[in-house]
């Protein structure tokens, strides 16, 4: 083991970590009036709808940090907000962060979570503007709240979806899963080995689907750049499957998505067959892709074939057709949300 | 023990769960277009300048289940973010709602908690916009957000106090705090006896002063009334001596203010003399009286000393001068803040 500096944060005291960590905080964005150090921050918005959306993270339930570091942490919590402003075809421009730090942890663990925390939002282009930390009894809990902007006209809501429109997605699905069953798997042979050397190797991209997920911001770009304004929108975080089912449910419609034309990873498949899962169950209901789903009308096509990265998978019916798969071989398979014991994972809920 | 229903959170689901909870949400604010339901609230605020404020609070850190009612804990749990936002000179309008959740509480639980944030809510004029819940490992873990609006020339801050501005507070001191060392004695009186009934008569300002705090609306709008902008504005969570050093660090200034001149319930001077505790002490330090502390120019003395509940404790000097208390025999002594560990609390600290 190398000789790591390990402060208190006791030593700090509580003003002092938190002066500490936001010492070189700077506001780019011209919304971001007044960040850290009052009551409240100050922003303005005179010409936009304000997006905000908020997720709370804790230990042991939506991480685990025997393997998960720090500074990926705090980069993935930042992106998973921006995630959700995406989705209503936004831009995200602020963030406070709330931090619940047990004994456990060290100054220096909090430097590399905001690390993380910065570099997302410098990635992104978003400001840090207010924060709160707070003793924690057990583990580390962490609530961050995004702030946003969108055009009137521009914003996407779930409901929007109109018979026939096209079901289109972004990226690849079911990586960030089987990513995370190599992080438990690795962690339980790690736990009966002494010298032990992770099997990561050619799996690189479902790691980093799974710590380092990013936000389809430039998909964002590229609808605005072609100007479609999609007719309902989300961010897939819970699974393709369950998302899907929620456009449907708001738009009061049905789908019918192919399996052929779901985008899977070739590293997802290789995972799958290597620990005996049904790859398009895994790709449908896995979770935490991040990926932009979203819907536009039939006249779109043409168009929205051309933006990279972006598949049509299928298309939206009337309410009464129902929501289902067609499998390669012709067959209907109803789609099923995952609720609170989805996988067993117990993720939390937006609503 | 009366036969209290109790429905599992697992049998809901938490769909099911968070669909229950929000159910009946209406939205009354015109800047609040869209609440619970999709990927972010949808907000809009083209005339005002936008507050954004953001709490943490973790059982057996902010809150004690043992003597602490949900609804109680709701509605507080609202009401010390609405008071970050009169902080400065704001009314808040909407709040987000993050809960974690472990298996000890059920269905009915949740509604209480609800029940009071809703009322809270309906008090303040609020719109509850959005929420995530979240299984939790353990117990009950609340984030709120509250965002709120303020007149670009009437907004607060912490760092415009001048040289010999009236220094200000509403309400009084201490008194929140003898309310938890009340809870906290008649708790360990409880452990130790079967059949115990809670000494709590001639004491219920105390106690509605710790579980259901106020945030004083009504001085905002007496300010508004008359006229007054406020030089320097906080709200006093952490103790009015904490806070007033943090509005003389930022501001650059020092400060006098009059032992005499510190308002200190009745209740609060008896249970002090009962603990035999330092009564100034406790209404310095004490914390979570959720009162305003304001700075005027000395030209604004005749007008604010008629509003109601209002009353002028000292005045702001140059910083060279320090930030001292006089006692009532003229004595000088310096205003300690209190750091991470004060009172033992381990209370969380905005920034």
């Amino acid at each position: 083991m190398e000789d790591i500096k390990r402060t208190e944060i006791a030593s700090l005291g509580e003003f002092g970590l938190i002066k500490h960590l936001t010492r070189h905080l700077e506001l780019k964005n011209s919304s971001s009036l007044k960040g850290v150090g009052d009551d409240a921050a100050v922003l303005s918005y005179p010409e936009k709808q304000i997006l905000v959306t908020t997720d709370l993270l804790l230990e042991g339930i939506h991480f685990d940090l025997t393997y998960v570091p720090l500074k990926h942490l705090g980069y993935k919590s930042a992106v998973v907000n921006f995630s959700d402003i995406y989705a209503m075809n936004g831009q995200p421009r602020q963030i406070t962060v709330s931090l619940g730090v047990s004994k456990r942890f060290s100054v220096e663990d909090m430097e590399e979570f905001y690390a993380g925390l910065r570099l997302a939002c410098e990635v992104y282009g978003v400001d840090i503007v207010g924060g709160d930390t707070s003793a924690s009894l057990t583990g580390l809990t962490i609530s961050i709240t995004c702030i946003g902007e969108g055009d009137k006209e521009r914003i996407v809501y779930r409901n929007g979806a109109k018979e026939n429109d096209l079901i289109c997605v972004s990226g690849d699905f079911g990586a960030a899963y089987m990513g995370l069953q190599l992080l438990e798997r690795e962690k339980r042979v790690f736990a009966g080995e002494s010298d032990f050397t992770p099997a990561f190797e050619g799996r690189e991209y479902l790691l980093e689907r799974q710590l380092k997920p990013e936000a389809r911001k430039d998909i964002v770009a590229e609808l605005a750049k072609h100007n479609i304004v999609p007719t309902a929108m989300m961010d897939v975080s819970d699974g393709l499957s369950s998302e899907l089912l929620h456009i449907c449910d708001q738009s009061g419609t049905g789908c019918r998505i192919y399996e052929e034309r779901i985008p899977i990873d070739y590293q997802t498949a290789v995972m799958a067959e290597e620990f005996n899962m049904n790859l398009i169950t895994a790709a449908l209901n896995g979770g935490e892709d991040y990926e932009l789903l979203f819907t536009v009308p039939l006249t779109c096509h043409d168009e929205v074939v051309t933006l990279p990265g972006v598949r049509v998978i299928g298309h939206v019916t009337s309410p009464a057709l129902g929501a289902y798969l067609i499998t390669r071989d012709g067959a209907e398979i109803a789609l099923k949300a995952q609720g609170w014991n989805s996988l067993g994972s117990e993720n939390g809920e937006k609503v």
